[in-house]
């Protein structure tokens, strides 16, 4: 199967499997596992932070951030369209007494300054929940990868600054960003609190995320780990994949963002396609097809051993990963004009 | 003074001084009362329920009535501009772990159902806060006073039936609904499984609120009650003016409206002065000022004995009660003549 | 009837009803109303705290207090026995992450010190709920009212200092404690940070608690009030009753407790009658009888007109309060007699 | 070094490591994991149940059973020295407004019936938190390892009857009771309705555990587990290790049991030691040394190579496990001689 239903499918590379099966590890509750040390010394000085956590999902990751800044009764300011806001059961409310006050997201991914200033709530009326947080998703997903400029993030800190808030920073995908923007993570992260990456999204790893701000917050995110159940044992199994990761599937990214350039450009004029973004900046294309509708279409796909996904809305995601090669986007793009213009087939379905 | 701040400033009447003052009270805690059983009686008689419960708050209505509603992990899909979403500090989250998702309200006050249906989460998929309650405010404060109409309301309860949501109404000035449609207010309750209404804002007791609805909600409301902290001894004193406003200060709301509908029509005339909104339903106008803005204007009707207020977005708010008379308000339009007028008047500020 | 139930079942003084009808009141969420403004600014003085906070329940006091204090995930070590442990509906942790940790209660009402120093969990291990503060009952209700003394007071805010703990005092009766102790409440007030004390109670008030401390820890409370719902309009009725308890029903809380020490004396010597504490320091007596059991004793003396209660573990409590007065302590002494020894019914006075 | 600090100090067997190399995976958070489902299989039918969610530790697991068994504002009885109160860190009452009430756990590690039930609060009375759930551990490590019998988990399973409450078995090390009863674990499990064990204890694996319960419940489990971000990608890898861990490692349990018990009767005569519990039924020994005192003999241990820990009492404990043998425990009660013996440390074996 060709599977561009999430980059969170990928299998373990072989080095991958290599390095879990000859990972050195220990008691990592007992802070005595070398491999996820190493891992998480690695994750900070790449994100340029003091320190850094290894934890299980990017989930928790956010769940564990947010709690570490936002006191019981504040509230984190984020994006309508955020993976955090839709998609992350709302545990930073359950867990944590915070409430998620939405903004309208701009087409771009970003949260338009003036609306986040208009959501910051009079701190001192009693009748309204205080803002603490500012959470920000980079790449945005569900805007179709796209990538926060420096330019934006520095005046998201700035307003963060002007208000005495705190900058959460989602980079489940935060290498594509990087690649994208072609400057290091460390100058993205530097406008952030706190930045959470997903080993496991893009970069291929099994399982596992990394939370990295200064030593006093990463102090506070272990111990929510610990009390969410996110304490791992012999966590180095995992870590030795996640330094895998982080070691040789940072530099590949660059190849997705090509294919899915391409992918783009190739599907655009098939009768019917409609791209949600034109701007292909990372691993993603998001379309519509008209006719026999999005649903139909998928279940063609799936009959030629094509798998894409539907997200909330009702779109279909196409994401790039290291398992589709050049060969798979050229087969992908020939099913898709096989379903799509059957009057130039022999056979359509 | 003449204060149109909010109809939460009235002073209780000599009708209400008295029956407090007279009133048969016991422990409440223990169910002895008989004026706080009285008034629960008539309150939930009056709104077509089973059963009701006196609160000191509109706030602890809300959040007693969500808590009996809404499990953990739940949402609360409401307006974004409700006092519920802006004005209760998000107490709903805090201490129930719910999650406030908010919808695009409408300029009438009501939450378009197409909305509506799309915040519903889809609760298979484990990523997702399933809903549990829709919450309505009627009337719909930040829209003007907004009356939510019958059949509106008719097609909210078809779409939670359908989903299998409760729905909650926030009726703080309920009665002012009630004398705007011209119906009785059970008949607007009656699509709502929880109706809260305030008897210390338009119907100007001291304060106190009512939840009403089946016996079962409302046993499950008092448990929450007692668990916050509203549990009262003797209640009965201040449910006596509340049995004094629900007797004698319903009917007169309709005075309010014409007077708010009046002050409307003798100011949107004036210069620089902006109606919010044209239809007014109930006891509020909403408006703004050109020129010197919005806040100097308001000194400057301070400075002529008037008060008036500025919500979140910085409009200006003028409440009709009971203690503001006809007088009052031919003497409020003359001052804002005075004020917006200084070429037509000799001395302006 | 003469009813020993509570001292919460007693209903307004005359003197009481005539200021509540009489009170200057405003709209306290904004501020504005004077009386409730007195009543703080007159308890704030009275226990020797900078500011106090009207709310209307010692549960909404005792939770506020708490929130304020105590961060989400931190310990409260209290007694086992205390009201907050048992009475209260675990609201703190409902409401505010906070876990209550149980400490056995010495028979005087006190907590030792070896086992509050046990109860702190070590704060460097992830694994443990850190503590935050110290919960004391002053009197201490179910161990028969006994009062905590100075000493150990000071010895506890040792304890508390040298590892960085707040201290609330839960002195739902803390006039009591004054009258027993002969010393100002001030005195007993300086060991906690935080005091809450109810006008409902032995003062007789229709309902209203105080929590007192620090202007930065009341800003707190205030916020949690209104948050929770406990933010009142024109609350100046009700603080009028208290300001009245405060200035008229101290001084004589010494008649109850002669009343309570001379019930005691007399019941001492009925057949069957076991004194659960000999020691009756403030208003309270709590005894079993023998033979018959508790419940048929309670339900023998309903039939005279006297009222008392049965607590959680089956003791009964007769608690006096301003509505008793010598009389009807020679009466229940009286009929407890005839009850008891009914062969010598002839001869009670 | 020869190691007692715990059994989840343990690396992972070269089975595991092979099993975990080869693991056939897929993404877990869409179900498509073949390894995980087969985990999930094998434990349900193991212990009885309709099915098993895999969690990544016991913290998760009992965090997620008793969030999908107690709602909001209801009690968990658990025993005062369980691992739940003491080293979960709160987070049942944090992430679910939940109460921890703790029982005074007997010398066996059972709660006594009388203590349970004098616990359950009066669920009529609105200022009690109801019970909804009891919390046992079995086997009960602080007890020193002890085993929880057939019978009174019978009898434990009539109270909860009787009032209506579920049963959670933390049973991290639930198959050495097993192997302590000689009954299968579904024989234990038949009396909770949720039971959790943990593969990384005493059973090698490098992390990891399994809920078990009905289908309704596991289905609740696994919507927690997403929420507090335990949902895991490519979990096989791990899921593999804890298929070797049920299905080679069980056996072996009664070899720990016998070194245990071998090794406590070893030092039971040594100077000075006197252990906490003289019946060790599983796979550990609590005791204390004289003179020198616990610390300052783990620091002459640690300096011979051999390691064991102290726990919250400052108790010394020493856990069995797969990779301490025969020839281990000979050395180790060698150099305890030698430490605790000097003179005669010559003729020491």
């Amino acid at each position: 199967m060709i599977d561009f239903l999430s980059d969170t499918v990928t299998l373990p590379t072989a080095e991958m499997r290599q390095a879990m099966f000859s990972a050195d590890v220990g008691d990592d509750c007992y802070g005595e596992d070398p491999t996820v040390r190493e891992l998480e010394a690695v994750s900070a000085a790449r994100t340029g932070k003091q320190a850094a956590a290894f934890v299980t999902s990017g989930t928790l990751a956010n769940l564990t951030a947010l709690l570490a800044q936002c006191p019981r009764g504040h509230e984190v300011l984020l994006g309508d369209r955020s993976d955090l806001y839709n998609y992350e059961a709302g545990g930073v409310s359950v867990a944590g007494g915070v409430l998620l006050h939405p903004v309208a997201t701009a087409e771009d991914g970003t949260l338009p300054l003036e609306l986040l200033r208009a959501a910051i709530r009079d701190k001192s009326d009693y009748q309204c929940a205080p803002a603490a947080v500012i959470a920000l998703e980079n790449p945005h997903c569900l805007s179709g990868g796209r990538v926060l400029g420096l330019k934006y993030l520095s005046s998201v800190r700035a307003l963060a600054d002007e208000h005495g808030l705190k900058i959460h920073m989602d980079g489940a995908r935060i290498f594509n960003a990087q690649a994208s923007l072609g400057v290091p993570v460390a100058r993205i992260a530097e406008h952030a609190d706190s930045l959470q990456f997903c080993l496991s999204k893009s970069l291929g790893a099994p399982y596992g995320s990394m939370v990295c701000g200064s030593a006093a917050l990463i102090d506070s995110v272990k111990r929510y780990r610990k009390m969410l159940g996110g304490g791992l044992r012999q966590g180095g199994i995992m870590a030795a994949a996640g330094l895998v990761a982080l070691n040789s599937m940072v530099e590949r990214l660059a190849e997705d963002h090509r294919r899915a350039a391409w992918l783009a450009q190739e599907i655009r004029g098939l009768p019917g396609v409609q791209l949600r973004s034109e701007k292909i900046q990372t691993n993603m294309v998001f379309f519509d097809v008209g006719g026999q509708g999005n649903q139909a279409f998928l279940q063609a796909l799936q009959e030629r051993g094509i798998r894409m996904g539907i997200l909330g809305d009702g779109v279909i995601r196409a994401v790039l990963h290291y398992m589709i090669d050049d060969q798979a986007v050229r087969d992908t793009v020939a099913a898709m004009a096989a379903i799509l213009c059957p009057a130039t087939q022999t056979s359509t379905f």
